[in-house]
């Protein structure tokens, strides 16, 4: 297992600091093998939904027993929880702010561990801990830890029902109609929602309703032309705003975290 | 071959989102042993041309058999082709839009093969591709498989003839002067051409024209002065045009595409 | 050693174009098993303070025996020194241009020696270097013939005394205060000084003023709330100036090289 050992990392850092490197370097001090990946480190700071958005979506395209680590955690340093869980045949670590809410919904089977941080500490022979970056001295070292196979995830503390986001992550679905939300712009500023695709295909003629517009359903890039506005379904299986060949974000001007409704015509 | 295994993965996906995290998720499920490089993820979108003069230029400071992939694909969807390229003994994956066209021009022996799609789907047992994301679905896989040996370049499909850019890419050299392009900008400002350095060294005194303005040839930027915008060798081997400690492209305006010759004076 | 050998990469080339890249091939080209970690590629060009700053805080999260690659060279192509640094338990490698002030200072038994370019050249079959990118030519392979264990720091040219930065660098220190100057803002735009902890807690309530403000001093993020500036001690172990969940560059509009004095209250 350990020569396949692969940790994701997901987080608001940036790249422009020595923070992420610092996470690889406490990780390569107990796991010298281990296949480290930047999954982003550009998720919104503050709003961990956003994170869990992408863990979600991505993590299928890792091997099953990837350990994924997630540092959005603007209650670091307070006594907010760290959670440890197991879904879909994947592990994940992230502080207990809602972050892992998506995957939650996906995996009914999920269990999830709060980590005893203290017995952390003294079984893995972590130092102190500083007051903001338990990314580095927490996060890193166990998810090396874990995907060494020197600690099994049931044995970091006892069971626990993670938080739930209340933040408007989850789907209102009827017969009729399906809300979500914009959870995040990418790279060539489209909008992409939480709404995934079952919920769009399920109506013959979907009808895409966002900041006021109405927007035409098409079932690829190839069927729409250079600067029209359109909904289709992402790579990633959610319902997506784009422009063809320009940024929906920079010209539509819709932001993160606006109620997308999609209607059967 | 496997241990030392190496991929280079140059998009346009920049690194905010994880579309290039889950290209090495891809990758490792098939050849965790893979080294993966980001040779770039910022080249300019919808021009594959830049994507092709950094790998033409970047690839001899790999190790032979290095698998290069290119994804800079505005006709993703579509019935565009992906080619396999055998060149100076190195392995490049990318759309047939032309991004190869300076590796083609560089090898004369260079040897180019159509993906037979279908087939690698069947082969290498790739899931469903999505119709906006091969770089992830096909492109990836496909480099693990190369990278690991099991298949062979020549068995993934048909030999053909890429197609070659018409877009401004190519040299007109003549006994007094050469005519090229800039490229691109680099993260200092300095403008690269794509006239190599043997086009501009055959004369002793090199005069460079580029957007109304004649420019110094210099040897070195030690040959310089701040504030003072010459011509020179960049350490790529082609002629870039360059402000000492300060962004030639914001100075002078000058952009991606814009006619540069060089002339003996 | 070989399979656990980690090689670190600080630079001010951004990660925009495949400078990087070409490094990283270099150096698998010679050592197929390396780990390589970029700790950071957004370093201030042309100010080498800002990389030994991070250095010098950052390698501790590391293995010990990390061979630590930092190129921030406005000198490259003149007659500056390139000097191996056995500091700490760690190696390092850059310009000879007062980068490694803050790692001399850390260590007393650090020891130094000046890079035989000739000799290294024939030595180790590095190619020709060109005339701006020794990173690529020259670092890249010396730190992976280190790093494989090939070649002993001490053979690598003769003991040599670094250049010490005198760009307000140094610390002042006297019983009633302390003098330091802000060396980098971070992603979340905190503004990190070179103010290490111990000259601060010495204070039982410090003051610290900087720019014409006077700021308290929070033990930690907690004790603080929103739009509140105040001085903290960072994860990295130096004085911080913060406001919580924003940015205090954009609020305060201090920048590098700015004193900061922390006094008795």
């Amino acid at each position: 297992m350990t020569e396949a050992a692969i940790i994701t990392l997901t987080t608001d850092f940036g790249m422009r600091d020595p923070f992420v490197a610092t996470m690889k370097g406490q990780i390569y001090k107990r796991l010298p093998t281990a296949r480290i990946v930047d999954m982003t480190h550009e998720v919104v700071a503050y709003w961990p939904m956003e994170a869990g958005f992408w863990l979600e979506r991505a993590h299928p395209y890792f091997p099953p027993g990837t350990v994924h680590v997630a540092v959005v955690d603007p209650g670091v340093g307070t006594s907010r929880n760290v959670v440890a869980l197991e879904a879909a045949g994947h592990r994940f670590l992230a502080p207990d702010n809602g972050l892992l809410t998506p995957l939650l919904a996906r995996d009914s089977l999920a269990r999830a561990y709060r980590i005893d941080v203290d017995g952390a500490i003294e079984r893995f022979g972590l130092g102190p801990l500083s007051a903001t970056f338990h990314g580095r001295d927490l996060f890193a070292p166990l998810a090396a830890e874990l995907a060494a196979g020197r600690a099994a995830i049931h044995e970091l503390g006892p069971l626990v029902e993670p938080l739930r986001s209340q933040d408007g992550g989850a789907l209102v679905v009827t017969d009729d109609a399906v809300t979500g939300v914009i959870i995040t712009v990418d790279h060539f500023g489209n909008l992409l929602t939480n709404i995934e695709a079952q919920f769009v295909q399920r109506f013959e003629r979907p009808v895409v309703r966002v900041g006021g517009c109405t927007l035409p359903f098409r079932r690829t890039y190839g069927d729409t032309h250079k600067g029209e506005c359109v909904a289709l379904i992402s790579s990633f299986g959610v319902l997506e705003i784009a422009i063809r060949e320009q940024s929906a974000a920079a010209v539509l001007g819709f932001k993160r975290g606006m109620p997308v409704r999609v209607e059967r015509a």
